[in-house]
């Protein structure tokens, strides 16, 4: 019977499986440190096949929630992520300010994209993971003409054949998006950029959440707009009572969230929040910039989560992402589907400032969606960067102080992780310098001066020896610092 | 003995006398229609061989600056460009204003880029004309590996292959520019747009060349910047006491000037304007931008003419151009030398809002000045865009009213028409549409009103039979419209 089982069918046998267990130790059925059942008893008591049940414990194993002992089988990690505990933020809630950016932005920008550095601060996923054989394949067979076409300019509003692959995507996710709706971009910021100046005026308010993407701040600034921080929850987003009662106080011009999978949170908002803040911005009719860039880097199941734009009656959705996560972060390209009330000037800004975007690199990422390639290709990156954020949970299990808080997030490629109150990221992160790690300090990610105990740590490489001690030298200077500060407290 | 000239020589021989009688068409020497000497009595007279004659005879040919007559010889074309006068602009000189852009401009941007249209409207330059087949090549030679690092974020500054032949490429323009002076950016636009923003607040007053480029004013728009015009000849650029007697009445925080073959006038700012210009403007500290898109696309002689940073003593040039007018458009890859007072918040700014330039495109522009075929190119794309505008005057010269003025520019691929005061270019463009060719009425060159009875018409694509039939039908809309409004002054 078995052999007439094939390899998608066994595939999908194995990752079943491996999801039961999975979930068995997340909900602590399974402890730290337990032995897990032999692949025979899995075999007898599950009337699954030797190979199937051996697959599953070996993918779990990648993941780093499980550990092969020799001659003795499988065990659950000795670090649990139930341990972890999610981190409880001061609430951060603040009338709208001038963005003020320190001299360290610049040095912090430096260090997370210096090649030398062990990127633990940066949000970048790896080009290892990417399809760059594809890409290389595509070039190889374009003929001189195909090359003199893709050199050219393209139109302001992007390519027809990639926004037709654009537009092929969002079925299923969003009604009625034909290619005209959609503006390519180049990646998504510059996508944020042209959504925030289609509708706002330098001294307008924009709501974000706190903490926001470090790099917004810059953005924020040199547009002269204010910026109103709405608390934001770890685990399930932007909280909308905070948000409701600063619009009634605030003359709130427009909001830019990050609903799905939250830089630098990893926050995923639920569909019920999602509904509620789309329906109280709507009612006030607040356009709302939705960042969804890790959108499609989700963990669980087969479908990738909602969009705020769905909820949307209005057309006051303006929904924003790329393909730099997924596929290739240097071929710039983005896109945004401003929504009608939106398109025309969105286009107008872009021909103003950067006139079109790269036609070779458009064409390369048509293609690639084009494909067969693709939906495989998601899947396998989805599957990467959850084993590298797993094992970094792991490690930072083990390595960290034990009051370290962590919410272990459902996609993306960031963890959030609250430590002591008396320790400083931006201390943490002075250190790791001279150790040549690179991290994120959480106070950079607010113009609160908030979130002074949190950094970002980033997961989109492989997970490496070199990873494993970085985390364990981030642990020593933590505790150091711990440490320092209880003795400073004895002083005084 | 002439077998001992090699290819290199004979070239040069035959250019240098096509060179010799272009000037003497030129000068009036030769007459418009007159006949040319035979080949037989420059081979006596010159005593060049038979061969440099007719090749010579051929190259002014690829002008429309003479005609082959079958069985009689060659001719200096009827229409000469002596017979064209320079136009004399109205002195527009304004204030600083807000700018305000009509419905109009989303219009004309559109049959712009319209591939259906013919693209007189168009400030771009064929594909035709670039290196496909050295870029083809490039890809195809990739290995996966180099494809690997090139899908990959590039630093914001630029890739360090680029920034270094962008930097042996200012050698003997500029001197001491290092590749670190230079940011790398998505064509020539976002250079000029980060420079604005490094420099000026919303609010702030930026002085122009009336006329400026149309896409500017959108630019200036979406940046709320005040606009102060300045009178600017059609030969010779910005006019320096107008400019100076602006400075003493208004507050101008910044100044962009394009000093080489301007956009839309052709105009060439003459090295001692430069010279004064800079001075005047270093005494009063005003930053410049200079935008030289264009200085490359030169005519005469073999060296590019000089850029404005070339005078300056007090780092306060800020030089934007790219490679859309010579190399590859769609590749979109430009970059700006900021000098050490505004590179690093050029830096932030892009890195806020772009990122980084396109990491493929950038690597092939720089694998491309590296090759030997890059200055071959160069000479390559300059003749053929000077015999198209050449081709495009004499059709001009054809087929428009009498009256009509026209400044022969010495680069560039741009030609600013003057016409009867009594037609709109706006109804030019009108009715052009209808005939399926754009272009540019010369009053969305600035936002003085002014210009009315100015066209710009682009010369970047070859020069077909039917282009000369769009001059043609363009010469019979023109004189139409002189006519009506003859009628219409008749009849009130």
């Amino acid at each position: 019977m078995n052999s007439k089982i094939n390899s998608d069918q066994r595939s999908f046998l194995y990752k079943q499986l491996a999801g039961e267990i999975e979930a068995k130790i997340r909900s602590g059925a399974f402890q730290p440190g337990e032995k897990l059942p032999s692949i025979r008893m899995l075999h007898r008591q599950l009337n699954v096949s030797i190979t199937t049940a051996h697959q599953a414990y070996l993918e779990l194993e990648t993941t780093g929630l499980i550990e092969a002992r020799p001659k003795s089988g499988f065990y659950v990690s000795p670090v649990s992520l139930k341990q972890l505990r999610a981190p409880v933020h001061d609430r951060v809630s603040s009338g709208p300010r001038r963005v003020e950016l320190g001299s360290m932005v610049n040095a912090i920008l430096k260090a997370i994209t210096d090649p030398g550095m062990l990127p633990l601060g940066s949000s970048a996923i790896s080009t290892e993971l990417m399809p760059a054989r594809h890409f290389a394949r595509t070039m190889k067979d374009m003929s001189i003409r195909e090359v003199q076409a893709r050199i050219g300019y393209s139109l302001t509003e992007g390519s027809p054949e990639l926004r037709r692959q654009l537009a092929v995507r969002t079925l299923g996710l969003l009604n009625g998006i034909d290619p005209e709706d959609i503006v390519v971009t180049n990646g998504c910021t510059e996508a944020v950029t042209l959504c925030l100046q289609a509708i706002l005026k330098p001294g307008d308010v924009l709501a974000v959440e706190a903490p926001t993407h470090f790099g917004f701040l810059q953005l924020f600034k040199s547009l002269s707009i204010m910026v109103a921080e709405v608390p934001t929850h770890p685990e399930y987003g932007v909280e909308i009572d905070a948000l409701e009662e600063l619009l009634s106080r605030t003359p709130v011009k427009a909001c830019l969230f990050m609903p799905n999978f939250h830089n630098p949170l990893g926050s995923l908002m639920p569909d019920e929040n999602k509904a509620r803040l789309v329906e109280l911005l709507n009612r006030r009719e607040i356009p709302v910039i939705e960042d969804d860039i890790c959108g499609e880097l989700f963990f669980e199941g087969n479908k990738r989560p909602s969009l705020l734009k769905q909820f949307d009656r209005k057309a006051l959705v303006l929904t924003c992402s790329s393909f730099s996560k997924t596929v290739a972060p240097g071929l710039r390209v983005g896109w945004t589907i401003p929504g009608k009330r939106f398109k025309e000037k969105v286009l107008r800004l872009k021909a103003a400032s950067t006139v079109c975007t790269s036609t070779l690199d458009q064409h390369l990422i048509a293609r690639f969606l084009d494909s067969g390639a693709c939906e495989r290709h998601m899947r396998k990156i989805r599957r990467a960067v959850k084993g590298q954020l797993l094992k970094t949970v792991v490690a930072i299990g083990k390595h960290f102080p034990e009051d370290t808080r962590l919410a272990v997030p459902s996609g993306g490629s960031l963890l959030w992780v609250g430590l002591h109150p008396s320790v400083d990221g931006l201390g943490i992160y002075r250190q790791a310098l001279e150790e040549k790690i690179s991290i994120l300090p959480g106070s950079a990610c607010s113009l609160s001066g908030g979130f002074r105990n949190y950094i970002r740590i980033g997961c989109g490489h492989p997970f490496t020896e070199a990873t494993e001690q970085g985390i364990q030298k981030l642990g020593r200077i933590i505790a150091d610092l711990a440490a320092g500060s209880k003795r400073t407290d004895f002083l005084s």
